[in-house]
């Protein structure tokens, strides 16, 4: 720690000692894509500057399309930064419709519009009125955050949506009214405009163990509104859901090959409640436009969730429906790179993880099934929580602060970029002690002569006061959370010499 | 931070801007109401001193009057201040028994043993078998938590005793063996004496987003005793408690204006297990004595609740009898000025709160009815600690610390102050910034003369080193949440040379 | 705070105090126990000297077979420190092995091998099939903590083989497949590999309030299992569990007093699930070669929970089958002496520990059995967590830090050697200050000297500087939680004049 340093005899070194800190933390927060705008919007012109240092003086014709290639592809891909950017300064209404379709992607942890608008084309062709009551639980959860004054950015990624059209689509498809029942929008609005209130207050529960919501909100205002009802309710039915109670009819000579290939997109479709395979296709485009490695996972995560379903002997109908892929789905990109950063160690936590996940989503949807609610995404949110919540000693398993959590290519090239910044700054360290040491030995070395002159002239002694102050700053419950931001807990010494 | 000042030539000043913080600090510790005594004991004498400084020197006799009566009015409205101070020093059985009466009031967050006293009137009035078992839960709820030896305040202001009174309420009237069956006073006095045990863990927990137990205790307890022996018990056998599996018999014409609104003050009676509509009435005197604000809410919430009984197509019965409104009660006096100063905006919060409750009560009820439970008031607690969990970036919102939480009244006085503080404080921080620079300006002046002058005497300089670091361990709640919200909490370091 | 003390005319005074602390905090840490290797592993060298050092110079020969004796029981007894050294160089295959043993005794928190070694015995002559699992289980639990390179400290004290033992046990016990059916390895090894992911998360969670995870790994995961699979499964099967719809046939004449005696070690055999009388007494046995309070203890709760069965007036089979005692057993040794240092009064707390948790134990196993499932451990959990929680403003009841736990007789002598340490302190802290004011006296008396002298010589004064260090009181983990209790959060400020 810098404040432990003597200050005698080496002000100039001083200032550089304390001032290193600043400029070295705002390289670490420079965007860590050239080509995207810096999400908190720090020293633009210094990161348009550097690819311009990177390129060599005079382009080959070939980078110089790759170059274009890149940045064209950081227009739609990723989490459109660009276009964030651009919306700040539009009309709201504009605004509000980029914070939704962005919440509609954030389902599946996509913060990308154009993405949000190609599986509002899949919510179509599945149902036009489950579509239409997406629409409205994502628009009136996001105005409901408007409201309650939540965080704007947070807003504005989408995170105050996507419980809002889950809410909305689920409560459309587990009513036993039919299709086109005006009065299911009065709950609808209710509850997706409750949807900020639940994701605000988990988040203050959550935030101290640094997790994110994901779907909680979502699966608490569907059970509760679906169990405050129930099927006998005369004004809002529910579909009836009952507990198994006697074998499955299981024959295994019968098992459908196609489909239990077509089970994997449909359960990545379920994870909005649909069951058209070629709306889950749709979805995977959506997911594949701004995230290969999250559409890579998705795959995964349905077909474990598959795997599963016929090993735990589920009915084979259940199975090709996706109701054992859809929380697979969710865990295995949440897990596989969202959260963590993408090893080879992580992609197989993600994949144990969505085993764990279909185990558990088969034991909650049994247990929830007695109260007749489905199992909703418990399964996901629980197995993700409880990996999310793992401490290991090995390093390749690393959690990103919440705060750096972008997508999957990002947060990779953020893992690795830290990685090199603590090894050069390790031989940094090693080198500035060596020069330390020397620097000491040579001060002592002069204060002996010093002391030596002072014994032969006592009377020009000068009173020397030292003074050490340690400023306990007493444990902190929550430490600090997220590199580059350090808090020196350590007590900071001054000295301070009156000649 | 005063640390970052320069200290060099002001010293008078310096000591002043030091001092400032703790006068104005034991201002703000001060009671806010002139007439109260304060809780925490200090500066009485200052406290009576006021007053007579704020009145002119004659007053007229209507001002006079007005003090008087204020002055009576403070012996038995708001927490009894005076009572509780007075009974300090008495006999520890009537110290015991303003405890339990206090006890019976904090159920509706009433510190007033008189509201406690009519209470209890309320109690007989319904059943004397039922009022018995409250005073025994009471009683050796209190008891066992002297035993435990919890803080004395805390159960001086009947925060032990509550969960208590709610614990031998609901235990007499949900058990099956009839009045006057004596046996049940075993499990209600073991019960009772488990309240302190889990309101001390359920703090531990809970203190941690400072957010109180509210009745968990006892809803934990009187679900566990209910769970544990069950209908079919032959000891202590309960009431049968079946879920719903059929359409309820519903005909709108057949709804009863009278019962409707009778069922207001039912529903307020019914937070303590009484279907009295008297009761109700009692109940809502007592809380008119100590707090009209909670008052209001109170009847707001038990409307709140009945509307939304209707809303959801619940059974009438269930509605005249007061169940669909209770936990609304509850919900809306604690997020209506109790635990968030009252606004107009926390006003409506609590009104969205208590429909909210409703919504929960209907679901809770539809869970717990499977395993022959009843709903208790785990929907307000729920509902209740959700909303006081949320985190928003309005000021009107603002949520009371745990140890300042009185009653609305003083809460919202207390707002006010801190309201006007923070605005004093602004205008003076700017006001000093100016000066500040004015003063650096001339310093630097001075200086450049200095240097000069220096320049030209070398042999008489000094060397001056000066060195103030503020290390700013700023607490840091609720962490950024969302990318692009970074908190800086690097020390912050501050050189100033003056040569 | 050090940093409040003034500096002036005792440097050598200053470097003791502080430096003190260091060589106090040493001492502190230093093994408790003469003959046990210290956990931490520091300063081994100055342990072997101090009992040398307590040793009279010619000990007798009572005094040296004494010594002898103690050394002999250290070999075995406790927490068999000794071996665990030795084993730190061999063969990883004899390591694995030794922790399985202390995995297979952690269920009873007891931390020796050779415990083990006879639990497993006990279980042997239970069922070799079940042992097999319960070895299967702490064998794969365990190898995944390591893969997951999880604290090698802990996983060598065998605690992540206790979860996994008692998931192989108890899913053999509960499947209704019968006895060598291989399956049921495979998701026995899913199951017990998935226990140190669920400790891990688990314990980021309890560790924010120092509490140990206990068997809730184990219970989630059988739980998971059994209702994921369920009665009605073609793969794993489990037994029907299901709940009570009618009042059971209780006749008190009928009471066999001879199998009333027996349901307390087989209360203590259903830990590990065993019915046998004969295992249940190998396991007492076992207990008390390593900690006879444990012993005691786990005897105590077997009978507080029989007890508790007649008067819940359960059905007498119940209740020699030891299902009223096991959970009884667990949480008494918990309470009594484990996590809280012996004193009367923890003693009483865990009797009614005890109560609780068979009240609870009653509660939980009627309410999993809506679900089919059984209560497992879930009652001690829960039970326990809530006793752990308890503050109070007694200093009998005091919780060992997680760090510290290691078994009754070692936690009892901590305490005592804690309490004695502190009354030193305080008695030296009263010293220093009685000298200190002193000292200050002196000062100020030659300061007012020097006053004198300087007014004469107006000429020789010395420039004047003031330090003003204002420590800022970080934040507050635990805030306080009843009005009355306010804690001083002002800063501390500290005037230095040097003259």
């Amino acid at each position: 720690m810098p404040g432990t340093h003597s200050s005698e005899g080496i002000p100039a070194n001083i200032s550089n000692l304390f001032r290193s800190p600043v400029p070295r933390q705002s390289k670490e927060l420079q965007p860590l894509m050239a080509n995207t705008v810096p999400q908190t919007g720090q020293k633009k012109p210094q990161a348009s500057e550097k690819p311009e240092q990177r390129l060599p003086a005079e382009p080959s014709s070939r980078a110089k399309a790759k170059a274009r290639l890149t940045r064209f592809v950081s227009y739609f891909a990723g989490d459109m930064a660009p276009l964030a950017e651009w919306m700040k300064g539009q009309f709201i209404l504009f605004q509000i419709l980029d914070w939704v379709l962005r919440g509609a992607a954030q389902v599946m942890f996509v913060n990308n519009p154009l993405s949000g608008l190609i599986i509002f084309a899949g919510l179509i062709l599945q149902s036009r009125w489950v579509a239409l009551n997406g629409f409205v639980g994502t628009l009136f959860s996001t105005i409901s955050a408007l409201i309650l004054r939540q965080n704007r950015g947070a807003i504005a990624a989408g995170l105050y949506g996507y419980n809002g059209i889950l809410v909305g689509l689920l409560m459309a498809v587990f009513s036993d009214a039919g299709d086109w029942y005006w009065w299911l929008l009065l709950p609808n609005i209710f509850m997706s405009m409750a949807c900020p209130i639940l994701s605000s207050a988990l988040a203050s529960i959550n935030s101290r163990w640094d997790l994110p919501v994901f779907t909680l909100p979502f699966n608490i205002l569907v059970c509760l509104h679906m169990v405050a009802t129930g099927h006998y309710n005369l004004h809002f039915p529910q579909v009836l859901i009952q507990p198994r109670t006697s074998y499955p009819n299981i024959t295994w000579s019968e098992l459908d090959y196609a489909k239990l290939f077509k089970s994997i997109p449909v359960g990545i479709g379920q994870v909005y409640g649909c069951d058209n395979p070629w709306t889950g296709g749709i979805f995977i485009i959506a997911l594949f436009i701004s995230s290969p490695i999250t559409c890579v996972h998705a795959v995964i995560g349905s077909a474990v969730g598959m795997v599963s379903g016929l090993a735990l002997a589920s009915p084979f109908e259940k199975i090709y429906f996706g109701l054992w892929g859809y929380n697979c789905v969710l865990a295995c990109i949440a897990v596989g790179g969202m959260f963590y950063a993408l090893t080879w160690q992580t992609h197989l936590l993600a994949v144990v993880c969505a085993f764990f996940c279909a185990y558990l989503g088969s034991a909650i949807s049994n247990v929830m099934a007695t109260f007749g609610l489905p199992a909703c995404t418990w399964p996901f949110c629980l197995s993700a929580l409880t990996f999310l919540l793992i401490t290991s000693e090995t390093k390749t398993i690393y959690k990103l602060p919440l705060s750096k959590v972008a997508y999957p290519e990002k947060n990779l090239i953020y893992y690795l970029k830290m990685k090199k910044e603590e090894k050069a700054e390790k031989l940094k360290a090693a080198k500035e002690q060596v020069e330390l040491q020397e620097k000491e030995a040579q001060i002592a070395k002069d204060e002996e002569v010093k002391i030596t002159i002072e014994s032969q002239e006592p009377e020009q002694q000068e009173a020397k006061v030292e003074r050490t102050t340690a400023t306990d700053t007493s444990h902190e419950d929550n430490p600090p959370e997220y590199p580059g931001v350090t808090v020196s807990t350590e007590p900071i010494m001054v000295e301070l010499s009156v000649l």
